[in-house]
């Protein structure tokens, strides 16, 4: 843990530069505009601590994989967010003495992040070996409003010397991914053009032949007027540089614009892809600095409105809630079906891939709140689209006819995870697919999405399910053998409590869809029927016997279901009577321990009771609260929140803030000594979820928006936004009761602590 | 599977020369004497498929490993058997062209393994491109009269031409491994020498310093005349060689004989091993090729009086056993407590490591019987040597106070292996490690070993096993989760019988010890008291609860122990229900689909009810038996010669016989398609065990051998050697009965078929 960031409601605020928290602030300090992102990485040298980090949304590359042991059915190769090339460096040079943060002395310096707007701002001084000083001030952000360009404007002042100033803006696609397996460079130079003040260069990718063009233009001024200059160009493999010589004097102040434009096959034709690159940068060009600015705080107000959660008596609480919402905002927008969510987002290259399952159990619901409707259902039809793959993924499993297991982590629909107890046995993942469905279509009742898209997903997977079950003679009853939970601290399980349930609900919402398709949309139904062999009555037939005969593992002497098959032959010692010294468990003990441990490292069986709460009364829930949390270690980022939201429903207030505040600023904090490698941007949606499923108790009840808010006796007031079905709500929280208003035209009828209000 | 080689009672045959059969006959033509061991690379060039393979026992590399997901507890190294020098090549030059065998019309090629006296001959005829003609005939061995020494016979005739005949011999340590991790090499340069008739490259590995000279010293003959030569010497980075010029014509006949020693500082100082090498090389040179031949002709004489099995009636049966046999005496000879049997001898390089579970459980019984004591309890001390690093392993695992956990994999007595479910859990291995003491001191009556290092490996293993178990409040009962068993084609179960059982035993066995070093070495026993800080009394109370309370899974519906919990759960469809193309499972089913089968890789109960035999009633083997056998796949090699043992102990003679075949020609007939990464040395040692305990019956029960054969059907009649404490017994099975002779000196009471004889 680590707290050396200043509070402020809208910004976040670094003062002083220290080699050993750079890593982490230069993913805190991430920017990024759902197309393209990087970490904070200095415009200039720095020979200090750093993770260079720049990535272009859907481009990746399949690495090739390393594992220990070859098991049959693991994939090749494992998709890789990819690092693509540093737009952002500027070098400066003063009397021929290189400025390297590292080396120079700095003052002064101060990192500002500016959520509000949606820029980030650096200053300091720097005194150089040879007694030069100079100040400088740079403001650079990636346009949400025209979001294949990027601006950088970076003041520099002649302190106390006159003589040469050379300063060298470049584009520099020769990087590579920090967790390469085999220290490849996975780019190659397709083509580069430099003259003075512009510089283009094309790269693609070894194998996914994705092209990337990133170019500059530069425009500069000296003391506010602009100058003519003649830069050299200079350039090496796929490498580009402007070399810009300045004659200055004390007092002076040079100011240059890097206008940026990163554009990629994705979106663009291969052939010729350098005058996309070149449109962008003239767009920029065009616009200018100050009128960019001007658009990108007027998107990022739009964004706020829609999703601003404000607490009053807590900076701090109110400044992590806002960080976590606008790195939600900045990493996903809804516009492209083809994207999704990466773990680090656009913060750091960890992990690899794009998709986990956190998509659909944590991100969905923000996204379904706070933006409108498409946004989430393009979540949805990203897994739409990846059917035929999710059907191949099972194929090699062994299963067949249809059954579909959609991967544990993806960029393109294949599978990239290689540890057989997570790729082939963690398959809850499938029912969260579904559940997202439902999870839509209970928010929006928008169910023409179970027939355009949703029953051919759902049919996969309950196929899935119908084949992956046994029948055991010995139990006259249908287990699923050898999984991994949600709780990964247990592997190779059976009949995980959580799976089985999510396998028979999926079976049941399967079946539930059908009939929705086959009499709302029948000739949509007929062509399903013969596109996938669907025998309805067969096959429906066997879904019924099979959840209707579905085990469940539990213990009657304490009247809770267990986690899987014989957790109670574990020793039972509570979490508050470990020695403190053994935690984090993942950090201090071999994985064989861990495993046969009872603890809990993201809920689980309470994972289940959150998404079917219906099904359980409260004091059923509270039983299996009070026994599941005693022995949750919450060593994964996803699992507190669901415990806020739990305990916020069973009253249990002190708990339900303690659960909230273990995620709210994670990463601000460096709470898991991790920060330096990314972000943990799916687990922001969860701390979102805490404040409004969790002190909100916002739900959906019998097709009406529900809410039975609390106030958490350490803040004066809270608020919260959400979007449902047309309405744009706001929620007010405060010590003398809750007032919602609504700030769309749609009027709407809501449930308040369980009566009626209409706003 | 193939049959491309010819049957015969003591030569292994090849005729014709079958690019795609190389790489099997390179292992299975492999020459060891304990101390260095070589595939059967050809001496000359060979550019079609080859895998050259030099090894130094006890000569290992720390590969860094390679995880696809780090685990808590994994050891950064994977130590390797080391491919050394190339000694054995000769290059040949004709005119000015290579002969290159891959290249060349090569006809009249064979290749023979004389088992009996233990060398390799080869020859061919071969046409070069140019049209030239040689015929040659090549015989090599490695002495083990003089076991740092080699020496080949390189004879080439010259058919039908004249001009100048180069031959080129080196020594080349400029070699890599094919599994190395990253790419690397692993030796250096340390000095060479080299001039015309002889040479030596002095090599050291990286990390682990190990360093080993390999030298050669030539001499010509002419027609049969010595014949004197004036070498060109030339060298590269660890490499040197003699270039030799003769003008040759048609009819002449070139004998070249390469002395060669190979010597590691394993058995010399660093410094100076290259006079070390240089003394080797003299001392074959002196003696010379025919007397060295002489000598290896009765070294091997030796070895067969005292483990020679013959079959009459089946050649193909009679040529597999030798083989068996003569491929584990070349790869341990027991003089050398620090060695150990890899599982691939000196045959390839695959698995890393030298040491396995499969030394004490399979390869133990078969030294025991077949060469003095000393080689057996070699073993023995070779894990009581690595008894400290066992502590630091189990240490790094979470264990305390002198609780010992061996290694599954290891070169020098730290872990190498790294999959958790392996590394981690296959923890029975620490009670084969406990058997072999038991197996040593009931077969030998040298109970003294216990005192001497028996019990202080016993007490580190019991220490463990008190650590291991948990016990659950909920059964009340001492249980063992998260375990993988002998079956490793289950992972992470919870109560695996065997393990369960090793377990309890192993406590029993620790107690048995320590009253009997107390009672018979007090002074001993004192000082390892003091220096192991054992609470006799506090301890073996501790171990004596958890024996009598441990937790069995059983089926009472079925009257059986179950592998594991819930084995029941699972699917029961047979494996001979299951459709063919299905088989081998490990290459058709992926990792979650066969963990959630019944299918059993290796015996496993069996195993245990094999071990402890007398513990159970013929009737509950038998329903043992009965269940299991019919669940087993036997993809290990290790599998059949257990249940071929209890088959046969059954009565079920046909079944013993069916389980004696699937391993006698295993590497012969390439039955699992990887004979060319080489043999599978360990399970040779199950293959003689079938004979011996299964058709042979022999068991040690109260003290007395005990034996019970019976004729296969398919045999005449056979014969197997043992030695029992001091006499060396012939038991010859025919259709008539048994006869059984004392070829020692030493008269002897045994038990045959349930009656006293004397012999």
């Amino acid at each position: 843990m680590k707290q050396y960031l200043h509070h402020d409601e809208w910004l976040i605020i670094e003062k002083g530069l220290e080699p050993e928290n750079n890593k982490i602030s230069e993913s805190v300090f991430s920017l990024g505009n759902g197309k393209f992102g990087q970490r904070a990485n200095f415009e200039e040298k720095y020979s200090g601590p750093t993770l260079l980090g720049n990535y272009m949304a859907g481009v990746y590359y399949p690495d090739k994989t390393r594992v220990g042991w070859w098991k049959n059915g693991y994939p090749e190769y494992f998709a890789k967010v990819l690092n693509a090339a540093n737009w952002v460096g500027i070098n400066v040079n003063i009397n021929g003495e290189e400025l390297d943060l590292h080396q120079a002395k700095v003052s002064d310096f101060q990192r500002i992040l500016n959520m509000k707007e949606g820029y980030l701002n650096r200053s300091f001084k720097a005194e150089m070996a040879n007694g030069n000083q100079i100040s400088v001030d740079t403001t650079r952000f990636n346009s949400i409003a025209d979001d294949e360009v990027a601006a950088i404007e970076y003041k520099i002042k002649v302190e106390n010397f006159s003589g040469q100033l050379d300063l060298t803006p470049y584009i520099d696609f020769d990087v590579e991914n920090e967790d390469s397996n085999y220290d490849e460079k996975f780019w190659v130079e397709v083509q580069k053009e430099v003259e003075s003040g512009v510089g283009y260069v094309v790269a693609k990718t070894k194998k996914t032949d994705f092209y990337v063009c990133s170019g500059m233009s530069i425009v500069l001024l000296k003391n506010g007027q602009p100058v003519d200059f003649e830069a050299t160009s200079n350039e090496r493999d796929k490498y580009i540089e402007n070399v810009i010589t300045l004659a200055v004097e004390a007092g002076d102040e040079i100011t240059l614009y890097k206008y940026v434009s990163n554009v990629s096959s994705f979106y663009h034709e291969k052939e010729g892809i350098i005058n996309d690159g070149k449109k962008g940068v003239q767009r920029a060009l065009n616009t200018g600095f100050a009128k960019m600015l001007e658009a990108q705080k007027a998107a990022w107000a739009k964004k706020w409105e829609e999703s601003d959660i404000t607490i009053e008596g807590d900076v701090s609480a109110q400044q992590g809630i806002r960080f976590n919402i606008f790195q939600l905002n900045q990493t996903y927008t809804g516009e492209d079906e083809r994207l999704n969510i990466g773990p680090k987002g656009f913060t750091g290259e960890k992990y690899g891939g794009s998709t986990y399952w956190d998509t659909e159990a944590y991100c969905l619901p923000f996204y379904l709140s706070t933006a409108d409707q498409k946004v989430a259902r393009q979540l949805l039809v990203y897994r739409h689209n990846h059917l035929p793959r999710a059907i191949e993924n099972a194929e090699k499993l062994g299963f067949s006819d249809g059954a579909a297991l959609y991967p544990m982590v993806t960029m393109n629909g294949e599978e990239c995870h290689n540890e057989w107890e997570i790729t082939f046995e963690e398959i809850h993942r499938n029912g969260a697919i579904a559940y997202a469905i439902f999870d839509y279509v209970q928010y929006t009742a928008d169910a023409d999405y179970l027939s355009e898209y949703g029953f051919e997903v759902l049919l996969g997977i309950a196929r899935f399910w119908a084949q992956r079950v046994s029948y055991s003679t010995a139990r006259k009853q249908y287990v699923i053998l050898g999984v991994t939970g949600p709780n990964e601290y247990e592997n190779n399980v059976n009949n995980n409590w959580y799976t089985n349930l999510m396998a028979s609900w999926c079976l049941e919402y399967a079946e539930e869809a059908a009939k929705y398709v086959k009499t709302n949309a029948p000739e949509k139904y007929a062509q399903l029927v013969t596109q996938t062999n669907f025998d309805a009555d067969k096959e429906i037939a066997k879904w019924t016997d099979i959840r209707t005969n579905m085990y469940y593992p539990r213990s009657e002497e304490l009247n809770i279901f267990l986690q899987q098959d014989n957790y109670l032959d574990k020793e039972q010692i509570l979490v508050k009577d470990l020695d403190p010294k053994h935690l984090p468990l993942v950090k201090n003990w071999s994985w064989d321990r861990i495993l046969r441990s009872i603890y809990i490292k993201q809920a689980d069986t309470l994972q289940g009771m959150y998404f079917f709460e219906e099904r359980f009364d409260d004091e059923t829930i509270r039983r299996h609260f009070e026994f599941y949390e005693p022995r949750t270690v919450h060593e994964s980022s996803l699992s507190p929140c669901v415990h806020s939201i739990l305990a916020a429903k069973l009253g249990m207030e002190d708990k339900a803030y303690e659960m909230y505040v273990r995620t709210a600023r994670l990463d601000l904090d460096d709470y898991n000594s991790d920060a330096d490698e990314g972000c943990h941007i799916t687990s922001m949606a969860g701390t979102w979820m805490s404040v409004v499923k969790g002190f909100g108790g916002m739900r959906i009840k019998n097709d009406t928006l529900s809410l039975e808010p609390f106030l958490p006796k350490q803040w004066q007031s809270y608020s919260f936004k959400i979007r449902f079905r047309g309405a744009l709500l706001k929620v007010n929280v405060t010590k003398d009761g809750t007032n919602i208003s609504n700030e769309s035209s749609e009027s709407i009828t809501l449930m308040l602590h369980g009566e009626a209000v209409t706003v």
